[in-house]
């Protein structure tokens, strides 16, 4: 069987779990980006890295939207693995959260191909003198997911830490966040295939915490943009906004019409009548 | 390390996973009820088995409160594995529904003790012929569970399908669900350590398809007492609303009311000032 969809490992701690308000941005829904649940694909819809109950908007939406504008005909699938709060040595070889990634990966290799890795973490390393240990716990940890998910030369890709850590309610828990990013750096910088995005300009949640879920968005494009170009992305990207709304403003099929409406019904959202006579109303050939 | 956990393997289709409206119950939350994720024990929250973006209140949450009425000073674990819509075949051993599922519990194992399994499942067995081989599948799916989780003797509790599938949206797909019935109940008489929960009185979602909210909250009890007295549950339980009242009024403790107000303040439905004057109303010495 040839392996249609392109898979992406997305792993680190709740940024990129993600925790955007869903009601802040338009959902992005396209039945070809896909997220495994289970070992199996399904239509991603957010929240996908549902990890807790504040889980929402994550960074690999906008990722896999900028994926598709540039793959037309294919299929992308994301794999959240990420967990809130958890830091590098709670990522470590042989633990919980490493054991669970690895295996959900294999679990998708089984039908697709993995094409990246997406990092997102260092909050809770940034602090007793932990930044200065990043480096090398990150390698080992790196070194040993490519072993053994025979994944040597795909992109590895990590973001930085939002420059609004150190003055929200829990500032001042993040007082090494600076050189976790520089860490970060360093380490795209010094392996092959690893690139580093920055976070500059991106904003936060009331908590000063969590990157807002614009902010996510346009994250999730500079992602991409390191992916395509295999290169770190130092800043805002222009155009950021447009490409949003063109992700977000894609045209549903008629299917992601109706499973839409099924999702709302499904929630007790819509009315058994509501639900069948807007069902009835899409018509048969707009997609 | 003692192993203070009890844990529960959640599995089969949406009924386990639960599709009951978060809206029509109260909440169920416990410091002393957790949940695997991602390999890791979190505070049990609803939905908690996250498998389809309509996921909801489940049978295992009053399952856990019941218990934990029984068990005062104990923790008790569940392992969400449920996947909607999945037929016995997408059990099959060796599928990755099934090996998620061993997967998980293997995680879990690590810091609990594996007491339970609890099952629902057949919907999608309920038609072509399907009922006919639905004991021998099961049969073989659970020898196989049993042997791989190292647990020949845990109670395996199975829940009958609702008597309104017939009659709704979705009926003409459920012509055997009687015939499924049947055989879980077969199953369970005729297999050591097996009992059958009935549907009986029950009611649905306007889907006519999945059980809501306070029916599964009476389906969670009658599931405990299957477990508790080690036998089939062929109706009704004389209190059930009761207990039910008796499960959600519970007083939460001062972390609990501090880590609802976080969820709360972390989905941006409280402003960090409420957050803040609402947390620090909170007396510390009510727990």
């Amino acid at each position: 069987m040839e392996n249609l969809i392109h898979s992406f490992l997305m792993i680190g701690q709740s940024n990129m779990a993600g925790r955007g308000f869903i009601r802040d941005v338009k959902p992005i829904y396209d039945e070809q980006i896909r997220m495994l649940v289970n070992g199996r694909w399904q239509t991603m819809s957010e929240p996908m890295n549902f990890d807790r109950p504040t889980s929402g908007v994550s960074l690999a939406a906008s990722f896999a939207g900028t994926w598709r504008l540039n793959n037309e005909n294919q299929q992308i699938g994301l794999i959240p693995c990420a967990d809130g709060g958890s830091s590098l040595d709670d990522w470590a070889v042989g633990g919980v959260l490493y054991e669970n990634a690895v295996f959900q990966t294999k679990l998708a290799q089984r039908t697709s191909s993995l094409t990246g890795i997406l990092w997102h973490q260092g909050e809770n390393d940034s602090f007793a003198c932990r930044s200065e240990t990043y480096y090398d716990k990150l390698a080992v940890i790196i070194a040993a997911l490519r072993q053994e998910l025979e994944a040597p030369d795909i992109p590895f890709i990590t973001g930085g830490l939002g420059d609004f850590l150190s003055t929200g309610r829990y500032g001042k828990y993040f007082t090494e966040y600076k050189s976790v990013n520089r860490e970060l750096l360093r380490f795209a910088n010094t392996n092959p295939n690893a690139y580093f995005v920055s976070a500059a300009e991106l904003t936060a949640n009331p908590d000063g915490l969590h990157f807002d879920a614009l902010s996510l968005r346009k994250f999730g494009i500079r992602y991409f943009e390191a992916f395509k170009h295999q290169k770190n992305v130092p800043g805002p990207i222009t155009g950021e906004n447009e490409l949003i709304n063109t992700i977000q403003d894609r045209p549903f099929t008629k299917n992601e019409k109706a499973s839409l409406l099924e999702i709302s019904f499904g929630l007790g959202n819509l009315s058994l009548e509501d639900f069948e006579n807007q069902l009835s109303t899409i018509t048969a050939f707009d997609s």
